[in-house]
């Protein structure tokens, strides 16, 4: 039998919309990794019966371990440790050596703030070293220990793995709880999955829907892969998950992708296209040279740069950019003439060349991309209407690429979908050799 | 009776965490303003037994509206509309003037790929218009249709509202489906609710929840007041939900915590430091003097430009940035004196200052923001950790405002909550007059 699991992510901030939510995507990315299948994930507030009922919820599906994210804080409405306690019918009972522990750990904390109450402290580690019998303890990664909490009888319902919310707390406890025998024996019997990822630019999505009919009419054996499409920032993304038994229909499948959409297919091997443009920028495309880039951006306001900074190391091609959202800034900053701007308008073809030039040629750059366009809400007009987003991208000894895009949404779409596109654009350049 | 409702996001690309869920939590806001209680939201994968498992969960739990978002594309993995149809006992059946609304949409979008296959698009349409008998359709915002479907018999279970996948598309249909009598039928009775926002930055949460003992000790009703507290982007956000004749119970522990907490409770309106922000610099501040503002970082890569740009009609205040990522660009496009750099090193207070300065001197703005640290994984040192940011904010006539924070987390954490103390150091400058 192939063991599933469910997610239950406590926190009435979470459900109503407040925070968003990173731990459920997190682990169920982690759950793949281990083969495991991830049947449902919960959100419920900070209410005792609407969390029981959930984890009542997943253990009627015959669900073999849940793992829980939240409601380990310092605060009274903060209860995961004694709902799951109460579910798996385990009494409370307090750890001092671990109410000891996390005093310790939090006393450094104290000297940033000097006049806080001690009696409020002492409370919190009471409450937070609190825990069902039997459980195992994860250790505190911040203030909150974890827990592993099994159930009374051995297959009397699912191991539910408690976490605390914060994923930087979340994430490394998450690595501890795996070497628990508990886990461990709540994990066995998991079915292997691989998982490959597909990702295509430039295409709607029911070019993808028409290939797979295509591959039914061919005779592939689909149905020993669960194929699943989705639009993710502009781009198409085809996950596939299948049993090891299932790799050559698997290929079959890729094979024709590949062959269908020659053009839009960019990666085969899951890497992201900022991973590809990283690499390619490093100097380990077909070109071979390396280089560096910088930007000069109008109605992105500073993202793209954003982006291209997001991975580490970044700062050994990123020269830097310029965010002119004023006229007098792409004038005075990015060196734009002016006459172009009353010319041609700053949303245009050869405004957006300019900025590509200026950013180049200003952080003496191997790569100037310049960005510009109409965000939204107002600034549209018929000629040149909200979505419009001029984009070019300067290279070294290459003829400049620019292109328009009429992008759909509200402001942040036409902004973060305006990165994307310069992002391709950029791995274009690049790939070209 | 009061009306709870659930929400059911479908789609295995959310539930294995390869796209964020933007659907529940915005769903989640508009049932709080109609003041309906969401009690669950379930994420599940395109399995229809697990999709059918989720809404019977909701019906068990005497949920009386359920939201469903996702699995109305063209593809075969969509089938929402087939899986609720089933669930309230009704036929599927095809609803031709649908279908032939659906190709009217198509038609033009498809003139971007000249090399479409026609068949496919006609089974697309005729996918997603065949619906359950009885349900109420919700025009189609991009190309697929939503539907209120409620219960075969009234009292019979939760009415279901199915919304396509694409915020951009279920956002629009959900103002639609609140004009249908259907849901209007199945909102009828819900309590209304009061929610009020409190924000605080630069103290622990732990702090909070001694404040709410303090209210308990001094007698203040807190039964009537559903309290929550969390941590969000570095700021402890406080929500509090009641229903009309607790006003006063609430007023009184917003007193409190006013009194309590006076230099770090920033925003009793709800209003978020980047409106704060924006309205200071539009000059509705104290000074009542409206300022240009331009930003020149390093560690941050232009997030935090990214950030001041978010909200429309920015480009009134923002007159730019300069991403300065290599000290050839600090020096070029900034003008750190390179000696500065050389001497105390590029993350430093003076080096902070030099941006702040030249940022506000090289865009002619009012107020320069400098950043500048050590954002990871690699780069620290004993001397300057991971996590080392210096700011600096310098305004007009006004003495220039210095700090260093030392901040936990990861690469992305690191940027991310660099802006907000950015944010609110430019808060106080501004708010000082």
């Amino acid at each position: 039998m192939s063991a599933r699991a469910g997610i239950v992510v406590t926190g009435t901030e979470v459900l109503t919309g407040r925070v968003s939510d990173r731990n459920g995507p997190w682990l169920a990315e982690r759950l793949r990794e281990l083969g495991v299948d991830l049947a449902y994930t919960a959100i419920v507030g900070d209410r005792p019966e609407d969390m029981e009922a959930a984890l009542r919820f997943m253990a009627d599906q015959g669900i073999a371990l849940v793992l829980t994210s939240g409601g380990l804080g310092p605060t009274a409405d903060d209860m995961t440790a004694e709902v799951v306690g109460r579910f798996q019918g385990r009494e409370m009972v307090l750890d001092e050596e671990l109410a000891e522990r996390i005093a310790e750990i939090v006393r450094p904390l104290l000297k940033r703030w000097p006049d806080i109450d001690e009696g409020a402290i002492r409370a919190a580690n009471v409450k937070q070293a609190t825990i069902p019998a039997g459980a195992t303890v994860l250790e505190p990664v911040g203030t909150a220990p974890g827990l592993v909490v099994p159930p009374l009888a051995a297959g009397g319902g699912p191991t539910v793995v408690v976490l605390p919310g914060p994923p930087r707390e979340l994430q490394p406890m998450w690595q501890a709880a795996l070497d628990t025998d508990t886990l461990r024996a709540a994990l066995s019997g998991a079915t292997v999955y691989h998982q490959r990822t597909l990702r295509l630019f430039g295409m709607p999505e029911s070019e993808i829907a028409e290939t797979l009919r295509v591959a039914e009419r061919e005779g592939l054996e689909l149905s020993t892969l669960e194929v699943t499409t989705c639009l993710k920032r502009g781009e198409v993304e085809v996950v596939t998950r299948f049993e090891p038994d299932a790799e050559a229909a698997y290929e079959a499948f890729e094979e024709l992708v590949a062959r269908r959409h020659p053009d839009t297919l960019f990666s085969r091997d899951g890497s992201t296209v900022d991973e590809q443009v990283a690499a390619l920028l490093r100097g380990s495309g077909p070109s071979g040279t390396p280089r560096t880039i910088a930007t000069a951006e109008s109605c992105t306001g500073g993202l793209l740069a954003g982006r291209l900074t997001d991975l580490p190391g970044s700062s050994e091609y990123v020269k830097g950019g310029v965010v002119a959202y004023s006229d007098d800034a792409k004038v005075g900053l990015v060196g734009v003439p002016r006459e172009l701007i009353e010319a041609h308008g700053a949303v245009s073809a050869q405004v957006a060349d300019a900025l590509a030039e200026g950013a180049r040629s200003r952080f003496a750059a191997g790569v100037g991309v310049g960005v510009t366009g109409v965000a939204g809400p107002g600034g549209g007009t018929p000629e040149k209407p909200v979505g419009l987003v001029w984009l070019s991208v300067a290279v070294d000894g290459h003829e400049t690429m620019t292109r328009s895009v009429h992008l759909p949404g509200g402001r942040a779409d036409v902004r973060d979908r305006a990165t994307t596109v310069a992002m391709h654009m950029i791995r274009r350049a690049l790939s070209d050799g």
